[in-house]
């Protein structure tokens, strides 16, 4: 199976602690890498993560709260100095690039490569990024300030062919791929030989959706429906509920919820508030909800 | 006596990694803290110093590297969080305050506390903080870009009156502090006790220079003469020792050379350069020519 995984760099929330870094992950699908959030110490969190900088083009930052932002300058000024050259491209909402262009015009001058900002409205669901084997897509969420998640759709797979019956059908070379995308074979004797009888069906495609910071919020549970993995926010246990309400953000319960309402596979949740020594209230208020959850942590890997 | 120390929060170079933090430490005078530098993740080693926040109102940024100030943002932001009311005085060159107003501005709305900055020229020599008990002067260094170092210096504290003197002579409560900061004692009947029967002198003032980043500088040896310690950057070895002149910065050799020409007491070194798996090497080449040199670390607290 390719590769999907979630690396999970920082899961604290708005005050970093010895224990929880600010919100970072890297999501590598098929050896590209894509960060979301970039809260300050992530590149040490990436260097620790021992994922290639270089595999990595696209940051995607869910809103503009430091705690989600603040080491970009840091990470950019880096690559800078171990000279990439491949431009690098933030998708984030417009007010960013305004904040950061003089930081990087004066910290990094002279970087061999380009930063390239491209905004979206975080209040809408659109299509921000789309390649041939992914596609990301925004979840507008409701915080303090414009927010939204963000959804990853690997594309299908090829269905993979049979040896035995390109041997035995001496099928040329040409009709390989086409094969693989879903044609049927005809025969010189004019025989078609159906699809599903040459290949074996790839594996379905996986998602992955990361909803954070948010309020308590079921309409998203149709746009994550049935996704392999949910990184849901979960700052607060129930007996928060009101200062989560007040804050705009997630209770674990309330998190389990829009899992299990959008029957997703597997639940995480993160963005613990710096008031938890440990999070074991978290997950067990989440897991009668929603059993099949975990606690994010640092340098946690998640495969999909 | 009263207390003097340094925690170093960071001790790397440019590139943070994940053996050293960028550079910042908090010199602690009397449960007064001052920062000096402010590197990516500060907040956090500040955290882990276990040190007061609210005791500290003064910080002290070297010169506009990221390595040296991309954590500023972090830790204002979070002392806003933190409900911090008193000032926090920085005291940098000019240009850091264009820099980081818009980012407060916007990260920071609403903040219960005013930053305010204290522009100073780093190529001037001058005392840029002065209080009852320190005095912090700047030590011009020379770098890529308008670099100093600092130099701080406690006030002489007042002399230890002694007990048996008071009560043999009866003195009154009135002089005590007078006696303590030096004066004479007259009897009823005109006869002159001098200060040094009454008293036993107080500790000498120590002090302590932070010198980085520079490249080797040998005039700086008058300014720092005699302190306690010295804090000087060995960002290179001496293999390395073309590269440290050409990108402006220091040796272990050359930095224990400094050392020693300024009789200074104890030497630790820091500013390490990535490339070192660990900087044994550098400490050797320094305690060839001056033997109380020790490596800077992360959480180290010297006491002078």
């Amino acid at each position: 199976m390719e590769k999907f995984e979630v690396h999970i760099l920082g899961c604290g929330s708005a005050l970093p602690t010895t224990r929880h870094q600010a919100s970072s992950q890297v999501v590598n699908i098929r050896e590209k890498l894509f960060m979301i959030d970039c809260g300050e110490g992530t590149q040490v969190q990436l260097r620790r993560s021992r994922l290639k900088f270089s595999r990595l083009n696209h940051i995607f930052i869910s809103h503009l709260h430091g705690d989600h932002c603040f080491g970009l300058i840091g990470l950019i000024s880096t690559f800078g100095m171990i000279e990439r050259t491949a431009d690098l491209h933030i998708h984030c909402h417009n007010e960013l690039e305004r904040l950061l262009t003089p930081q990087i015009d004066f910290f990094c001058k002279g970087m061999p490569y380009k930063v390239i900002f491209h905004p979206f409205n975080p209040g809408e669901r659109k299509v921000i990024y789309d390649d041939r084997s992914v596609s990301v897509e925004t979840i507008p969420l409701r915080h303090r300030l414009p927010t939204c998640g963000f959804l990853f759709k690997e594309k299908p797979t090829p269905n993979h062919i049979k040896r035995e019956m390109i041997d035995f059908y001496q099928i040329p070379l040409y009709m390989i791929n086409r094969i693989k995308n879903g044609e049927d074979y005809i025969t010189d004797e004019g025989k078609v030989i159906p699809n599903d009888i040459l290949t074996t069906p790839s594996d379905p495609p996986r998602s992955y959706a990361y909803c954070s910071d948010t309020i308590y919020l079921p309409r998203i549970a149709e746009q994550i429906k049935g996704v392999d993995l949910l990184y849901h926010e979960a700052t607060f246990a129930n007996s928060e509920l009101a200062r989560a309400k007040q804050t705009l953000h997630t209770t674990a319960e309330q998190a389990a919820k829009i899992a299990e309402a959008a029957e997703v596979k597997r639940l995480v949740i993160g963005h613990f508030s710096a008031r938890y020594e440990d999070e074991t209230t978290l997950l067990k208020e989440a897991q009668t909800v929603f059993p099949n959850t975990q606690l994010a942590e640092e340098n946690l890997l998640i495969k999909l």
